[in-house]
């Protein structure tokens, strides 16, 4: 059942953010689109970007924010001892209140490994 | 289909209400009371009050708050191009973090609108 | 139907921490023991940790981690009345935004005496 | 000495985006001036926006930022009472952890007031 | 020079606590009163609330509120060995990102022992 | 100057956790323990840890742990548009509120760098 859950949340992301997007506000539009930009590889490879991105959603306790980007570390090749890397950092600097989405985040990702 | 979820919502919101304020816990009681007296016309409209409420509960990240807002906001006529505006403030303020929020706040308000 | 969400409640725990546990990450597992450690009878009675332990994870609106300090409270007496002074302690710190989080928690608490 | 803090701060703030915008970061560029766009006249008038602004920055918490949208609301001709009106709503979306800022951007205010 | 900073903090807070309630909001008098009753003896002691107020306060990073309750808790008697127990607890479910609070409440604790 | 503050601030970090650690209370010095460790190498290397670092402290809005990592971060070789690759990713995920933090960030990094 490996990566299922990715189709049915992209899925429902992409028609959310069509919702939003098809509003036509354009700092909203700007903003999604610096959004994507700052993932990309610059001074820093976009693959160290997407383990900020993770850390930063875990401690900020996001449970879509770490989803997304689960699924886009997943596609960049990060281990599953990678993984639990970044999620004890988070654990770390966020305490036990992070407790919760790690466990989430570990079941999704293990799901992708086929675990 | 448009504005639904605002019966459902406010029955379980009442019938939850209801389950706290029956303890008769004074303090709780007197909190409640205040939360509503401090949306009210005043020195500044209940109307701009609301759309302070709305932008609050989206940079704090709370949905039921941001459902509750949207529907005070909507039943005092705020419009759809005034919505995305607070959504834009929001989104700024808070940042991408706020975006699933966002997301749920504007599929939520096109309902609304029968969108 | 008095204390049930609390078997399933703590099942899906047990399950989720065999994952994340069962991914042998040494600083992970600490923190874990660490955390449950802290709860434990020292200058300050376990009882009285489990209160601070509730207070804390209302006004930060973690679901989980209240619903967890509510089942550990329960199991140590705390009376519905001193329930709902824990409510009124974090409500007063965290504002309205608790209030999703308190209607939820009540009705929890409510459950486990049978209201 | 009414709305000496302003100058000070001011000058303080333009100091350090400079700082920040000379380092020709493309993405912090744009994003300051999306910041800029956000709170500028369209279907909800600026000062509107302002007072969301400020609403926001004090449930978040951020003292930099309420002094900004203080001066900023200050300029627009927001009054005391208004002012107070904001105040009370971010003190009941955020409870008494907001006390300290108030407490603080109350001072700020009431000396740009002559008070 | 044990206990110096409270009468310094204390003043501060009468002088600025004035400033916000001599503006005559009703809304900000009434929630400073729900404030300073939420913490007196209940079904729970006035002492066990404190702690819960310091615990929140500090999950919550609040420098100020800490001090307020640290300063409270001394009175009540609260030794040097249960406050560390509370920084413990507030460590554990905050993180690491509580650390610079705890390492400031432990200074100015140990000041009021003369540490 | 360049570097000054970094051991002002090491000092005073260094007085400050003994003060903390001298209480001799097990769980903390653990958790002390395990911070230190969470950033050492491992699956991913020290150099990835420290940067999930800096910008977890970023949106969580710490500056003593923003400092912290800036100044691990330098010394690892982190480059001054690797920083601000940092701070981006930070601004988006955070938003605005994280700005002033931002401010003071890059003016800490850019005093090392002797700019």
């Amino acid at each position: 059942m490996s990566g299922d859950w990715r189709k049915e949340f992209g899925r429902e992301r992409d028609r959310l953010n069509e919702t939003v997007l098809s509003s036509g506000h354009l700092g909203i539009k700007r903003f999604f689109a610096l959004d994507t930009q700052a993932y990309e590889d610059g001074a820093l490879d976009a693959g160290t970007k997407e383990l900020m991105g993770l850390a930063s959603s875990m401690v900020l306790r996001c449970d879509d924010c770490v989803s997304y980007h689960i699924s886009k570390c997943y596609e960049r090749g990060v281990t599953r001892e990678q993984f639990y890397e970044v999620f004890n950092v988070a654990l770390i600097v966020g305490g036990s209140i992070v407790i919760p989405h790690l466990r989430r985040a570990a079941a999704r990702m293990e799901e992708l490994f086929g675990g």
